[in-house]
């Protein structure tokens, strides 16, 4: 169960002890864990390994990173970066931009001109920054947050990603919250499609919101991206080749011997589960909390994922 | 400017660059740089060394972090930390607790009755989780964010820090935002008072407020936190002695000689720039924004700060 502890830790943990040993409880009061614990298989599912992307880097603390894409939010950017994994752009190329309390992103390093060639990938894209509101059937399945949104008419969860909508322009979206991976651009709206990537590392920056594509979220592995050492250039560059973080390899999980596949599980974000959850995490029950706000943020409720049971 | 540049770029820049080279332009509309250069001596205010702490941290990257103070929420707490740094008691203790997306938290590693000896200082205290929202002159300066808040009644700024207040319940209160200083606490609500203290390095966990005594902000060198390695402990706690990231110094920055005091100044957040630049934030203008949002989250606007032009 490491996975599903590492999962859960990524977002803030209920409780936020002054020292290390957990108070005892004898409460019989409703858990995360307990919720979890009384969890069905079906409220689960598996990470899709045409829908995974595993990243291994290098440099002083070598970890693997997993992301999970979102067909549903953005078929072209996920087809062609999973084009551009599997032609092998990205392995060898760097790290190359850690700007604290936003994001940290990769490619090629080089000016355009000098960068390295695509194969089978497109270098440019039409944005995908959003998708229709079409309402019923065609829509991914959406748990509304209740307590409502600073940035968007509603907030919520689609197929594990934090999303928002917008009734009025019949938008739907996923957000900028902390892990969300997304294709960096220049002005134009079709500059970019997938050869310079981010991921966000802090508060989440949510004007970026619908202003860049928003394709994936990290699974596993976050705390080696947002450890990183900080770039001292303008917007979080390294300024020195040196500094850049090496991609040793980044493959769509499918293309990996079964061994080496992520075998992880993702708790629906479209079950009661789930709402049970929220619910606990919008009113802290445990004994720490003196003021429980019964209210949360969507960039604040986790979707636990854990280790699939071995059979 | 270093110290400007740094500061601006704590949160969000206006850009996002795909290229390391920003884009030129020609546009007359205002900007952050523009705004801030129109500015008056009097929208500025020095940081006051009697509530300014400075703290040197050791380790594999030695690193210098600024904190402003917060008096005016809480008092109590304020004057407690100040006399525990006076009589040293943080000098050569550790960073023990760096939890992703959570907290670096230090203080004294060894459980309760092995803490260090403290002379001056008290061990708990009170709780500052909020103060009466008086209205009028009695209360500290508030600009209120017109876009409203998840989590509270109200949101916006008091004195350069983020705050919150409900107008029902009658209080008002610092909020967790990036970068917030506050006391950590075991389950009662006076188990705190300042030996063992906290930093938020992720997403604002804002079901803290209320529930801790804010007390303080990181001005400069929250890069060092951020970016420390997590502990793979429960809670994100160093599970080796060795990880722990020495405190070499914490220091009153008054209690500093003249020349090793920080010379900075805030920008007042109860400004008309201040406004402008808030307005420049909800509305994104530069070429790059495709979609302005309009509007903006309390913990997503960062309030400048410069170092004192030299006489």
């Amino acid at each position: 169960m490491k996975t599903l502890k590492l999962s859960l830790a990524l977002t803030a943990g209920t409780a936020f002890a002054q020292n290390p040993a957990p108070a005892a409880t004898a409460s019989p009061a409703p858990t995360v864990g307990s919720v979890l614990a009384a969890s069905q298989p079906s409220d689960w599912r598996p990470l899709d390994p045409e829908n995974t992307l595993v990243m291994e880097v290098g440099g002083a603390r070598p970890a693997r990173v997993i992301y999970e894409l979102s067909p549903a939010f953005a078929p072209n950017h996920v087809a062609n970066v999973k084009a551009l994994v599997r032609e092998g752009y990205f392995d060898g190329l760097t790290i190359n931009r850690v700007q604290d309390n936003y994001v940290v992103q990769w490619g090629d390093a080089n000016p355009g001109p000098q960068r390295r060639a695509i194969t089978t990938g497109k270098a440019r894209l039409a944005a995908e920054f959003d998708r229709p509101l079409a309402g019923a059937a065609s829509d991914p399945p959406f748990t509304r947050n209740p307590d409502g949104d600073v940035y968007a008419g509603e907030a919520g969860w689609s197929q594990g990603f934090a999303s928002a909508r917008d009734a009025r322009s019949g938008r739907q979206w996923l957000t900028h919250c902390y892990g969300a991976l997304a294709s960096a651009r220049s002005n134009e709206a079709d500059s970019g499609g997938g050869t310079q990537l981010y991921v966000i590392i802090g508060h989440a920056p949510r004007h970026l919101d619908r202003n860049t594509t928003v394709f994936g979220r990290v699974i596993q592995g976050m705390e080696s991206l947002s450890s990183l050492p900080r770039g001292t250039g303008n917007l979080g560059f390294y300024e020195k080749p040196e500094e850049r973080v090496p991609i040793v390899s980044f493959k769509v999980a499918a293309d990996l011997p079964a061994e080496k596949r992520p075998a992880l599980e993702i708790l629906r974000t479209d079950t009661p589960v789930f709402e049970k959850l929220l619910q606990l995490r919008r009113t802290r029950r445990d004994a720490w909390f003196h003021f429980p706000v019964d209210r949360i943020e969507v960039c604040n409720a986790p979707v636990p994922s854990r280790a699939v049971a071995s059979k």
